[in-house]
């Protein structure tokens, strides 16, 4: 079946305001677009013919006239229907590429942008989805998407979680909701081993998939010893190590409900004996465990973005110093820290620089032996850096 | 056995020079430090304590008035003697860390100043070492780092490649020579493979072990596929690939030594049969092969640093740029682009910029799967980020 969604409205850029677009940027900001009467009265989510003023076509997009960023690429062919089997194209190539990438279906199968499909995300559990349509236009495109998704995956289960904030700059409502099928458990499976998730009440989409490697490179080094998992959400670190040999981990968060789900999953896999769960607000825990002298050989600080607007980021790189500082300190001699942020208004460069000051406060020497982003789950398109959002540093201290 | 190798003169930082060194900076300049003719006179490579103007003391430095990194920390002591039993420490120390990295002796040992060993690196091949002594002062202590490496790890062959230019900054020849042992043959294990490696006639240390993850990363995604190895020095990627099922590998290399040890190792490993040997200078050849409509489903493009001085850094970027839109044109539908740079004069994001300049003129559309550094056998000193020299990338192509 293939079926036109929408027309194909023409848009134009300013005059001289075409310079990001043609260099294959994939967004128009409103100040570079000719915001005509017939343009803001589009319905938000549109799909449009975007041309230049000199009548350059860059494509079809979709497009927000009350959006900052107005429009969003969707294909560099202006007269791509955006139907049902372009969508299936689309999701098609991004599953294919996911399937090169790794064994389990379990992954981030679409990443927005830089899968050709701005501002959707859908995170894959097995046969459950959780799919986040934070543009107008992937709002409009659901029924399609959960039809295509039918069809090429056949999921039991899919779940919006369009409770991000950046849905708001989009005029969108902030809900959690049931697209097809029943509630029920839904694990994801990583390193071999199942994690309890909950779609509709935990935080994000349930689960941290953009850590994946970096789990696997921690529970590694941690064999044998003893770790702590700060800010630990539903325990991905700490079980994962626990699984791969380490003798004690400490799981440490402030939410009761991420503990429960953390050490439920340890029990399911075997691993209760050398789980135990601590609840606090972990810069409190942390500072008070380092004062009465706690020492692990492995500490990982993975904590929620300190910085949610720009103008957080002062204090948030004062934050990660502090975090720094705090997790060092609780490192034993020849051990190790792995500290992250997913900060987007953090760049790497500064995370790097408040990380290496906290741990210089605590005059000990430190090899940094691994700085990354994301997995390749979470691909980053190349004229959007920013969207490289992940920042993972892991040094061994002496 | 505790042995004194030298004593420990004073040096002293100049007034209101000393806020690198406060910072824990492991380096002082030849214009931070008082060059007393008494300094001056000291022999290249001299153990010192250095203090600031104020008296604070700074801990033991190996010293050399005739560069312009004049002082490099030893330790924070001011009385650590450096001797046998001190090197013993650091080396041990080293090799303890790799061991909890790899399962098998093939590393570098010793990476400078981030392994406490300022100007040291040390790669080892199972029984087999080849050490650079890039400062004054390793030149001095490598009887002393002999002896030490035959407690630890009893090799059979080391080999001093001291071939690097940088050692001139430093008033040392370049020169490679044999140290202890009888030149034989020596392999560098990686991924199940073996690898022949030239100790003693090839580039650099013969292998370059930075890449070892990368390897193996691009390795998984070429199962299937044919392969293009551009600049494959001594096959490393193209192996790894043919080895983890690539249907075809092309190997091209400006070297016929290189080649023939490439294909020595394809011959060794039971995969000539997938591998073909093509000489020739790369950046002609992969014009001429995107002219000829040649296509690959992985390309990788490792070429040697561009930049060998800062100056070179504008040319190293436009060259940089060139090539990835010559290896993208080589790029099948679908496929893979790996590229990388170890021009230490070309920071990670001037290098990022230019691969995507050179993928934009290409118009593919493309995802940013991976990017990344060396291997956590190359740890990088927290005060000396600029160390991080190697800046890798995979791109998949639509």
């Amino acid at each position: 079946m293939v079926r036109r969604l929408m027309s194909h409205t023409l848009i134009r850029l300013l005059p001289g305001r075409d310079r990001r677009v043609k260099s294959g940027h994939p967004w128009a900001f409103s100040n570079e677009i000719a915001m005509t009467p017939a343009a803001k009265a589009l319905p938000p989510g549109a799909v449009v013919r975007l041309e230049g003023d000199d009548g350059q076509r860059h494509g079809t997009w979709l497009f927000n006239p009350h959006s900052l960023i107005a429009a969003r690429r969707l294909d560099r062919d202006p007269e791509a229907p955006v139907d049902v089997a372009w969508l299936r194209a689309r999701l098609g190539a991004a599953l294919a590429l996911r399937e090169r990438l790794f064994d389990a279906p379990h992954y981030r199968l679409v990443h927005a942008e830089a899968d050709g499909l701005p501002g959707l995300v859908i995170d894959r559990y097995g046969d459950a989805l959780a799919l986040q349509a934070n543009t107008a236009g992937m709002e409009t495109l659901t029924p399609a998407l959960i039809e295509v998704l039918q069809g090429l995956v056949g999921p039991r289960l899919i779940v919006a979680r369009n409770d991000a904030s950046v849905r708001s700059l989009e005029g969108l409502p902030q809900e959690t909701r049931l697209l097809l099928g029943e509630p029920g458990p839904v694990h994801a499976e990583e390193g071999g081993l199942r994690f309890t998730v909950d779609l509709l009440g935990g935080q994000k989409t349930g689960w941290f998939f953009d850590q994946r490697e970096h789990r696997a490179r921690v529970a590694r080094l941690a064999t044998g010893g003893t770790m702590l998992d700060a800010f630990c959400h539903t325990g991905g670190f700490g079980l994962s190590a626990a699984a791969a040999g380490a003798a004690q981990v400490t799981l440490l968060d402030r939410s009761a409900h991420a503990l429960d789900l953390a050490m439920a999953s340890a029990a399911e896999n075997g691993l209760a004996n050398r789980v135990t769960a601590e609840r606090g607000e972990a810069m409190e825990a942390l500072e008070r465990m380092g004062q009465s002298g706690a020492r692990f050989d492995m500490v990982v600080a993975d904590p929620p973005a300190f910085a949610k607007t720009r103008k957080d980021q002062p204090a948030a790189l004062r934050a990660y110093g502090k975090l720094a500082r705090m997790a060092a300190t609780l490192v034993a001699p020849g051990g190790f820290l792995f500290i992250a942020s997913c900060s987007h208004h953090v760049a790497p460069g500064e995370f790097a620089d408040a990380v290496i000051w906290g741990i210089g406060r605590t005059r000990r020497e430190g090899r940094l032996l691994f700085q990354g982003g994301a997995g390749p789950d979470h691909p980053v398109h190349p004229l959007l850096p920013e969207s490289a959002y992940l920042k993972a540093m892991l040094f061994h201290l002496a």
